[in-house]
């Protein structure tokens, strides 16, 4: 019997991204000679920050680019220490900072280090959907709780309690301002529910890295409420550096050490010039404001064109880049809405199937993260392809 | 109760690597101005070759690196293709060939896409100590099988089916040249192993990160054998490109989708201009094949000065960068023995502890990838130190 279990593993099985498939398809259009507006991908068009391409420029010339610390080098550690200080007025000391390969390679180490097997981590449904498929392959069970307008689209300490009743919870995850919603927490409903989550011996895990990206209200960190919060980030969003694989982790102190073990094994260390490149990225806040402008702009126009054009049920759009539309009215299962769209209209968007598997098929997610004259292009097209 | 369950998971409980804790001593001794000689870090002293940093650079200029697809650049992809079909007169489809951060994203992803928790892997001792810690972390049991002089320190269909009196195996992970040992299997002992795994339905996994860097017998890829082994490859060692963090793997048809949705979750995509520098890389033969020639002058001129200062007890070296010295005549425990050597000589070593938990206590891993001049002065060092 040749290979008879040579099979893939059950936990392989997770849904795939259906953002992706756009992707690819709007690919094969583009390649037959279609010219396609992309609101698919929560990826900047801008490139990573001058500074930052300088300092791994010069980084190229003597070439000695090897594993680093596997919480990053120092002069990184210590440049996220004073961002912290400047930015929140928090003081964090260096060795609770930890460079990652990317956010990914932090939601897995922080996973690995707060989380044994069966675990239950609370999400907010709809949200990014490689948090759930993360969860279940390291055998954590994703407790996807859904949100809605009546808080805000976000988790409160009684939406916590209501998932305690079928299990202990070992944590809460949340991000604000939130992926695909594009909503904020106010930082005293942050600090309520990071609070409680400390005060119940729950795990909480805030995913911070659409700060610098806020449009409406006021961003707070969880580390200015507790020191036991577990902070995700990166330089792919604001810093516009997706392709470099770079973020970064602020740690409770009895995490670090085990944080920092499994990095050994799992990563080694982050890239170098990656490293390297993100600490220039951090002083670039001139060039990057500027792109901010930009997307400020590109909102501003979506949230006035776009209800023109019957897309009249948005979601209020605080922070990131994303709107998240409600397009039931114009077809029932949004990925047939996009697939069509795309199609027809050449214009990519990511269908709420993605983020949310009970409600998603009524909401579409526009990226806005292009330039105004694709936005200004996009709503032309749909202004025809639905009239 | 505050934080009465804020505690760190069970099976963030791993072993740190010893080799990263002589490394920090390495260079606390060395801010005292101290000059070290490093043979601790299986890292080449070369940098990436110029044609690498060259395309890394071009890519900077207008900097839009971005995400890519998750099992990496088509143009890495096809480079690979050849690079199989040039080494080995191997022809595998492109479907199959994956870009991954670096070979541990390979050793993780092929492990959460072939195996569910609780699966048994057999392994090594000694052996590469990343392997049992990912396992590990995974929720699936490392079963060390201790090798020796007997099988030339290499796994046998019979130790397989001892391994599988205790229970049944799902894996069988090969690294062939292999770290610490340094030593080969030869192609007919390999083929053996990898029939043996397919017709009895246990994967096989292949890390072939030290092919390129074979002194004596040949290499030998497991794909001539099967098109069902897992290969895992990497750009650290022959390329000289550690710090980039790009590897690869190449997949059995059944695992791609599998491979590349748990891909797209975990890590998105392998940083872009490492992917772009990598691909440039595999045309590097000639600079590269410099660097190797440098390392055959080490390994020859170790293999004879050493047995002169009484280090006369070292395993075959056919391949990549490493002596394994038996060093129980200096030092029962060679933690202590690399210690001492550390602070007395200057000279950094790992204890081979890091590498087998059972007889590791005896051996010392010399990496010889520094400078022959460096190598000459280890060796120096250590005769005025033992004599």
């Amino acid at each position: 019997m040749t290979g008879h279990r040579l099979f893939p593993s059950k936990r392989s099985d997770v849904a795939p991204f259906l953002a992706m498939d756009v992707l690819a398809r709007a690919a094969e259009l583009e390649k037959q000679g279609r010219r396609i507006i992309h609101m698919e991908v929560g990826q900047p068009a801008a490139p990573a920050p001058k500074a930052a391409r300088a300092a791994a420029a010069a980084a190229l010339v003597d070439g000695k680019l090897g594993y680093t610390e596997a919480r990053g080098i120092s002069a990184l550690r210590h440049r996220l220490v004073t961002h912290y200080h400047d930015t929140y007025g928090v003081r964090v000391p260096e060795n609770r900072v930890m460079a990652t390969t990317g956010s990914s390679a932090g939601f897995n180490l922080a996973f690995l280090a707060a989380f044994d097997p069966g675990d239950r981590i609370v999400l907010t449904a709809p949200g990014y959907p490689a948090y759930r498929n993360i969860i279940k392959a390291l055998g954590l069970v994703p407790v996807e709780v859904e949100v809605s307008a009546e808080t805000r689209w976000s988790l409160t300490p009684e939406l916590i309690r209501k998932a305690e009743k079928e299990g202990p919870v070992a944590g809460v995850l949340v991000a604000s301002p939130a992926n695909p919603t594009g909503t904020m927490m106010t930082p005293e409903a942050l600090a309520e529910l990071v609070t409680f989550c400390e005060s119940n011996g729950i795990w909480f895990i805030s995913d911070e890295i659409y700060h610098g990206l806020v449009f409406s209200g006021t961003q707070a960190t969880a580390l200015s409420t507790s020191h036991n919060a577990i902070i995700i980030n990166s330089f792919s969003k604001y810093y516009c550096m997706t392709g470099w694989r770079i973020g970064w982790m602020v740690l409770p102190e009895c995490l670090v050490r085990p944080a920092e073990r499994i990095a050994q094994s799992l990563y080694i260390s982050p890239p170098e010039i990656s490293q390297i490149a993100a600490a220039a990225a951090l002083d670039a806040h001139e060039e990057l404001d500027l792109v901010r402008a930009g997307y400020a702009e590109n909102r501003a126009f979506l949230l006035e064109a776009l209800p023109q054009i019957g897309f009249d049920d948005l979601l209020p759009v605080d922070g990131a880049f994303y709107i998240y539309a409600n397009t039931s009215r114009f077809a029932p299962v949004s990925l047939d809405f996009t697939q069509r769209m795309l199609e027809e209209a050449g214009v990519a968007a990511t269908p709420g199937a993605d983020f949310d598997p009970v409600h998603g098929a009524e909401y579409t997610r526009f990226s806005f993260a292009g330039s105004l004259a694709d936005m200004q292009e996009a709503v032309e097209r749909l202004k025809a392809w639905l009239g």
